[in-house]
């Protein structure tokens, strides 16, 4: 790693976003993975959408302020980014959300039909495993990155990230605070905070560094979720690259929704608080992971 | 395992089967893995259906053929289990091949709706990553449970199970039997030939045993394939308990449509020499092989 234990700020975050950008459709060519032609297209149109990468991001910059080997780290970054792309593609479905645009762009649905996206989504989680499975460093430490592939199973499996888009669509009795903050952490940190300690885990953190940085990415992941409904709320069509406003419409449980604009934005302070107090035991070696506080805080789309 | 070097027969197919049945909810248990319920109710019905169980019987008795500690290749065998169930579940959907019946009860979106459907599949291929990832043999032998899982996401994804499906909704030019085999090989075979291998890899097997299972498993796949064809042709919806004759309608490439009933009777017992004769190194500790190879090839529904 470069910078390791010195600082890693915005810089590094850029280059980390550049880096999954240029790797994450690698591990899915031909020579690699022969794909059926409409399947791979339906794939690759949605991997190369241009999103935040955040949570592959994430898992770098974490990876680094342990210490970690970058190269070692990307095979499982990508991964992440697949299993994130693929509950995108579902979220989508008419069945499910029902969105025609995503970023700027129709949904994968829209453009390839509703049977290759579905097999699309499919086929992304799928290869998040294979990925991790056939890296170098399952290879030459495969506790590592079985403990790592576990840990982004139960983040995106029944009890996580695919409950959580269970519980949106139906709801839980009762509109408190603590129903909406179980769907959040279900739906989006669940992902993000393993993310963060799959960085951890994969770089040769210890056992309170891999906790410190599962706390923080479960804040940010909450701070995300807020942020997020927050700018479906005020955001518009051209900002967000998405139809907006429309959680409300369909009855979602939101933090603004339920609680409010005030009391969202004051939640969503209290959560940038936490993620950066869970970094307390890091120094400049955690300042990418406290630049995407920031980031993930203000953007406005 | 209890007859490791002995013979293990039909009624070692049945233990297995009945091991397999009575273990595939535990490793879903609400402690485990706490999920949703209407999540919960579809992925359990879909796992209770009543199916053959052939795949995780062929791992279990893979494992038994190379001298495979039984409890440490159940969580695998399951895993297996979740990944073509969760395979059954999208490929019935409406946007796939729609269809309203499987093994005589309506099918999972029938009865929980589409969007519960998708995300059980989801959640089941998910959830048997994560079982791999936090058996007792991740923790005592990564490296095998690492190996066998990479090669399952392999069979199962783009290139393999997700890939056939998607070449069997949208066939290749050309109706030739190598287009035919190709589509098999990917849908049904890829599955069963990992199965047989994880099997291999997870006892213990020399790399020439795993070799000879994954071809094993590769000629029964086919076979497999080929015999569930035929009966798409000739059986009644009372034996199949699935509306039959549908692939026919649909203009889908099989062996049968294409060259004829003689001449797919004709593979079918070529496939089941093929697959015994991988069986060769083996002697009496492979006898469950043998027999799954002929209940595969007599089976009339």
């Amino acid at each position: 790693m470069q910078a390791t234990g010195g600082t890693l700020g915005t810089a590094a975050f850029a280059r980390f976003r550049a880096l999954v950008e240029e790797s994450l459709l690698g591990f899915l060519s031909p020579d690699v993975c022969p794909i059926p032609a409409p399947l791979r297209d339906a794939m690759e149109y949605a991997l190369t959408s241009g999103g935040k990468r955040i949570r592959p991001v994430v898992l770098l910059s974490a990876g680094a302020a342990v210490g970690g080997e970058e190269k070692d780290l990307l095979p499982f970054a990508c991964s992440v980014e697949y299993v994130h792309t693929y509950s995108l593609i579902h979220d989508d479905l008419p069945a499910m959300d029902d969105d025609d645009y995503r970023r700027g762009r129709p949904t994968c649905h829209k453009v390839f039909g509703e049977a290759v996206a579905i097999l699309a989504g499919d086929a992304l989680l799928t290869e998040a495993f294979r990925v991790m499975g056939e890296s170098p460093l399952a290879g030459r430490d495969p506790a590592k990155a079985v403990r790592a592939s576990a840990l982004l199973a139960r983040a995106a499996g029944a009890s996580g990230m695919a409950g959580g888009q269970m519980m949106d669509l139906a709801p839980p009795a009762g509109e408190g605070v603590s129903a909406i903050e179980e769907i959040d952490l279900r739906k989006t940190a669940a992902l993000l905070s393993a993310s963060a300690a799959m960085g951890g885990i994969l770089g040769g953190g210890s056992g309170s560094q891999v906790e410190s940085l599962s706390r923080y990415g479960r804040a940010l992941g909450l701070l995300f979720q807020i942020t997020d409904d927050i700018l479906d709320e005020t955001g518009s069509f051209e900002e967000m690259g998405k139809t907006v406003a429309k959680d409300r419409a369909r009855g979602k449980l939101t933090y603004p929704a339920v609680r409010g604009m005030a009391e969202a934005g004051a939640r969503a302070e209290s959560l940038r608080g936490e993620a950066l107090q869970a970094l307390s035991p890091f120094g400049g070696e955690a300042e990418t992971l406290r630049d995407i506080v920031r980031i993930v805080a203000t953007r406005r789309s």
